[in-house]
């Protein structure tokens, strides 16, 4: 009895969301994870460790940004179709004044010349070529330097690196780069009734299903799972994959058993383990309410619940700004957002935070968000059926119908690509 | 000369964007790549291959949705706090009238008991339960079923699994799935000014940097990219090449070299090693114009442009559609997309589609769009430095200040996590 009073008394000062992760966030100190370096072809997706400087201009030389033939700009003053200005074509290595010398796209610009006429606007013929079109001082020329000067900052540390990252980071003379290492995460599920998938239920057995999809998680943030597997409801057995957890990976992350049998098993594990142990426990977050937030031995830990999207949003919230902290992104990585119109209203609770699982379609050019039934909030299907959520703050009873809402996405809207 | 004029003529009769998509995949007519079966932790971002059918019911069994008292909902009529409704606690295996069992968030319903009254509403003392609360038949019970029913196509074939998906699927049992072989695109470098990243350049020598760019943009589509390496500008070697990938892959990209030196290298290569061969060479599409399109031994080849974000432009466009169609993805993968308002006017080419890469900036709580310049269309720094582009249907002429366009985004916007 004296636990349950202890757990509803715990729940009746539930932290606000945004205060919750600045509080874990103080206590953990979060340092940017060890450098490594990776081949550039494998280092989509990760996250740069240093600045990486241009050690040279780029393009490396002026060159010819189409084909045609390079010239003096000067000799084609007054050219036309109609006057055209005859010139010697060369193939010397300097170009001198009246001399023109072919060049593709691409070609260094040869000594003398300052500009490329497109062969569109010439006419060859013999040793002669005719220009019909007056050039600029540096026309059709790509300038050294002009898309990165030597020195340059190109890619600043903390980005992610997507595929034009690496084209830009090779083009420069970089086979490898510096990253951050993978941050390890161990994810340890709980409770009694819980099954390897696989092996045959019995009972009121259930199949665990969370460090599948948490594990999936890691791994679209570029972190890497490690399976620490099912415990028993017991907090000694518990402790100790907590233990096996810490001493292997670089933060723990617990679903489940949050509070069973009216004992908080896994807060009572993890306080058993070290200090300071759990720093948040409850949440004003719905569905994500028994959320908890510990560290232990300076890593963090995050105690999420069993249900599976209470599960995604505790990872959401927490699980996913402490990655990108330990990966040391620089730039906040949310999720699309499309501005969409209620197809219904949504009552929620005042003073809690609330993740509403919607479907954005797009009907009639403007987008339409219908709320995923939720009879069960726990239901994995709202997240299947829908494809975003809206976040109603603290201080709303819900949102109304045909009100605009910000839908954050999590899957695609079916929509064709739109022009502008 | 000869080889000249005919090539000016081709890139005067340049194909619509839309009408060499079409064209190209009508003469291809792909197929969905073959199954294959992997486990569940190794299925995130793959493709399933047939549709999965529930084989139980989620729940497995009537569960109870919070920590409370299962009892008979009709036992409870009139209850309040000031009249509660007297119950005696039992642990027997069926509940009879009058009698609660203590059940946990996640137990089975016990045998006689047709709701569960939350803990926070009793008082329990000796072994009687004060019940405040009057409960409506099935109150705080998930009911079997009422997640997916059994028999019900939970993902459909061509869904792209995500950490929901998996999680779904796990709770249902399955521990590996069926999904679509990657396919393998190799992809082929040519130029003789392209020396490998880590050599030292000569003269008027510059990097390959579109492999790797090209690799990744193939990785993040969830499809295998195979390196054929660097070719000259030689029709014999690079036919050689071709060959070599065609034996070993499911598609060719080649890079560089579409017209050099007047003459078209690569597409004089595809045509010589067989039938169709390129199907469309030269498409109204800026800055992608160079662009070609083929089909040898029935599998796609798709010929881009050595300027990296041209061949960016051609993935995007071509290439894109292209895989997604081989893993057999029934819906579309549209980047996301968010409304912004034009900083500056951009004039573009009235009967070409054009990319126009942009900045976007949240000011003023408002998406503002600002070109990124581009006086060397090809500087793989516009792409670094922006973070979406703008198209430009072929019947505009740009568009205007302080329009309003929609931006298709390569990269984050740097803006917080919006509520609703």
């Amino acid at each position: 009895m004296g636990s349950i009073v202890a757990r509803l008394k715990g729940f009746q000062k539930l932290t606000p969301t945004d205060e919750a992760l600045r509080t874990w966030l103080n206590v953990l100190q979060v340092k940017r994870g060890r450098e490594v370096t990776v081949p550039l072809n494998e280092a989509l997706n990760r996250v740069l460790e240093i600045d990486m400087i241009a050690k040279d201009d780029l393009p490396r030389f002026d060159r010819s940004a189409v084909d045609g033939y390079a010239l003096r700009a000067e000799d084609t003053i007054g050219a036309s179709q109609f006057k055209p200005v005859i010139f010697q074509i060369t193939e010397v290595e300097e170009v001198d004044s009246k001399q023109a010398r072919q060049v593709w796209t691409g070609n260094a610009i040869p000594k003398g010349a300052n500009a490329v006429v497109m062969i569109e606007n010439t006419k060859r013929r013999d040793g002669e070529l005719e220009v019909w079109v007056q050039l600029a001082l540096g026309g059709n020329v790509s300038k050294k330097g002009e898309d990165v000067k030597k020195g340059e900052n190109v890619v600043k540390v903390g980005t992610r690196l997507k595929p034009y990252h690496l084209a830009l980071l090779a083009a420069l003379g970089n086979g490898e780069v510096k990253v951050v290492e993978k941050p390890r995460i161990a994810i340890l599920a709980t409770g009694n009734e819980l099954a390897e998938v696989g092996s045959k239920l019995s009972g009121s057995q259930i199949f665990e299903s969370n460090r599948v999809m948490l594990s999936a998680m890691c791994r679209e943030l570029d972190a890497e799972p490690v399976d620490l597997g099912i415990a028993k409801d017991d907090v000694d057995e518990i402790a100790e994959k907590l233990r096996t957890g810490l001493r292997n990976c670089d933060a723990v992350i617990t679903t489940g058993g949050t509070s069973v049998g009216g004992v908080d098993l896994v807060p009572d594990a993890v306080n058993k383990v070290g200090k300071p142990g759990v720093v948040v426990h409850g949440v004003a977050l719905r569905p994500a309410m028994p959320t908890a937030l510990a560290v232990l031995e300076g890593k963090p830990v995050m105690i999420l619940s069993g249900n599976p999207v209470a599960a995604i949003i505790g990872f959401e919230v927490f699980a996913r700004p402490l990655i990108c902290k330990m990966l040391g992104i620089s730039k906040e990585e949310p999720r699309p957002v499309v501005k969409a119109v209620m197809a219904r209203k949504v009552a929620t609770a005042l003073g809690r935070k609330t993740f509403v699982r919607v479907r954005v379609l797009k009907k009639n050019g403007e987008f339409l968000a219908e709320p995923v039934s939720a009879r069960g909030s726990g239901a994995i299907s709202t997240m299947t059926r829908g494809n975003g959520f809206i976040i109603v703050p603290e201080n709303r009873e819900g949102v109304t119908e045909g009100e605009r809402v910000t839908v954050h996405l999590f899957g695609n809207v079916e929509t064709a690509i739109e022009d502008v």
